[in-house]
């Protein structure tokens, strides 16, 4: 299979995949000839896979335990979610868990998403995507002339105006990494409590962000106890790097967790998530999860700080683990991606279907250290 | 911790559970003291989980491939029907993939449901307890002087007057084990085609059922070409002994799995999944599989036949994997069950939540040849 001929069976998968890219199981699956070196696409901690793996040939394969989790059932939502609550600290009653968070999304959506729902743009697209027939979206775009930070003021006017039953921040935002903190997050809900019945906050990469130089860890999941508004949404795919186990969480009012595990959501965690669920609660593993995620993030600022420097690629502020980059030497963001894939065997995120991006735009997910060295090469080479 | 102690704790999970049984985890949890010999209310082939995991230990465990098994993105739900759709010789187009079968029950029930849905019962509660608030079910009983097995003229006249919008099989029934042959079945959806939008037919055991002394496999799956109002559910938990992976697929007319698939159900597949259903739909691994299917049969059938000769406990007659016995000595299914647990370390289910059984019930599933020896053995001790 020649270069052309590769790219257009990539570009069929492209569009059969829809406003996602296509799995790296189904490209190779496809193209088989692809060497791929790095997925940058997938937007993880490495380092929190290799721990997490750690734990799984010793507790797991070691001892065959793996053969029970396979063949046994796991634990029902509930149960889960008590052992969940004893890691975070949170009333289990309040936490609903989902086979990532992607089941979380549409749950939410369906059944609390209200008539209109307010989303934020550039973004994930799940939260559009999964909204029924009947509810109306309606977009606010973040501007690239401000690195798409969410200019309150014109927000909380959008918001007056438009008046939706629910509104959705991803923080980190996703695709960029712009980052509202702990204060502005308060801030937004305390101005919005009377307006939205249903205030989602996604927080799948707030483990990337960090307020000062200690990098501790930041979250609003106590907010929930003030504003029962609020519906806190965490995938666990990105931070511990897990996205093939189905991991993920949320923190909502009683009533609503309620509603949803009062009609199904029954059996939807797998053996393996029910293992990392009491693993990821545990003090042990908590500590020694804490240092990768430190190392992560350093190795993260340091990647994010090399990209800016590289010319004819614009790389926007970001806060969680990934830059999103406009490519300003008139190449598509299809072909860059795909000639960053089939010439140094490196999958980025081609961000040509995202809505709101009026440019050419690929998202780069930060690895390894030595996985960020070798991105880094291949940018500074395509990008000349 | 002493016996009455146990019992009330296992008491206190089984109403936590509703109309579950709390699983093995969360038991041993609770009361690490019992000393689990063999889980019989689990419904599963044990010789299938045994040559699954020989199969994940040389692909995925040898090879370290569950690293990035665990790590990266599973395909999206339309690939890996198409997978699945290798294997059955069906249309992808008409297969939904859930994360185990309660995720398709709950996703058909809420979807396609309608306002009236009629259940026979007994049978397995999740089709009930999944309905939403504005969903009315009217139960058709079968009766256990009919060794609970469907009477089609009364059926057909329950269905006359009640005019439910969606019916509810479960072939071989659980818990009883009632089977409905491939023509039965044909029969009836042919006299209901123009009375029920919805003919939800659940076929998770029927790979234990047979209609000759060949074993060969059954099941109605090409009938949904004929029949667009069939909805057809398949968990695979019980067949292939992987409860804890979470699979499952559902047969449906396009314009319906459409319907789902356009507004969520995107990534509910987790990696180890996928892995199964691409081993599930290979030629070799179909082969191997369909002896172990054969000999858990055979098993199965001398189990149910043992059990039939014990004095006091009534085993109706199954086609599924499990014996439905009614206690006939005095004794609670609820004590008889947890004298088995904490005496003989064997779990069964109590069925005393059961709508639809009238006595004292349990069920108890076939598992290897030797454990059914240890059943029948403990059975006969308790009750005499």
């Amino acid at each position: 299979m020649n270069k052309s001929q590769a790219k257009a069976i990539l570009n069929q998968l492209k569009q059969e995949s829809g406003s996602h890219s296509p799995s790296i199981s189904t490209i190779l699956r496809s193209v088989p000839e692809i060497k791929l070196s790095i997925d940058a696409c997938y937007l993880s901690n490495p380092y929190a896979t290799e721990l997490l793996y750690k734990y799984i040939k010793k507790d797991l394969l070691e001892t065959d335990r793996l053969k029970d989790i396979i063949e046994y059932y796991p634990a029902q939502n509930n149960d889960i979610a008590r052992i969940i609550a004893r890691g975070i600290g949170i009333n289990p009653d309040k936490i609903f868990v989902g086979n990532g968070a992607a089941e979380i999304i549409q749950a939410v959506i369906h059944h609390f998403g209200g008539n209109k729902i307010a989303i934020n743009i550039p973004t994930f697209s799940a939260y559009y995507e999964f909204t029924l027939p009947r509810q109306e979206i309606v977009f606010f775009k973040t501007r690239k002339e401000e690195d798409f930070q969410l200019n309150k003021k014109d927000y909380l006017e959008f918001l007056h105006r438009e008046k939706p039953s629910t509104l959705v921040l991803i923080n980190p935002n996703n695709p960029d990494g712009g980052y509202l903190s702990n204060q502005e997050i308060e801030e937004l809900l305390e101005e919005t409590q009377n307006l939205v019945d249903c205030f989602i906050l996604d927080e799948s990469f707030i483990h990337f962000a960090f307020e000062d130089t200690t990098l501790s860890p930041v979250n609003s999941e106590k907010l929930i106890d003030k504003y029962p508004n609020l519906i806190l949404i965490k995938s666990m795919s990105k931070d511990f790097g897990i996205a093939g186990i189905r991991t993920g969480y949320s923190i909502m009012d009683e009533t609503r967790r309620k509603e949803l595990t009062d009609h199904g959501f029954l059996w939807n965690v797998s053996g393996l998530a029910e293992y990392f669920y009491t693993l990821y609660s545990s003090e042990y593993f908590k500590n020694e999860y804490d240092i990768v995620r430190k190392k992560y993030i350093m190795n993260t600022q340091m990647f994010l700080a090399e990209i800016q420097k590289i010319p004819r690629l614009k790389a926007y502020p970001s806060k969680a683990n990934f830059a999103l980059l406009e490519i300003q030497n008139g190449t598509s963001s299809f072909d860059f991606a795909m000639d960053l894939l089939l010439e140094h065997g490196i999958y980025v995120r081609d961000c040509s279907d995202k809505i709101g991006l009026d440019g050419a735009f690929i998202r780069v997910a930060s690895r390894s250290f030595e996985e960020n060295l070798k991105i880094i090469q291949a940018l500074k080479q395509l990008g000349s």
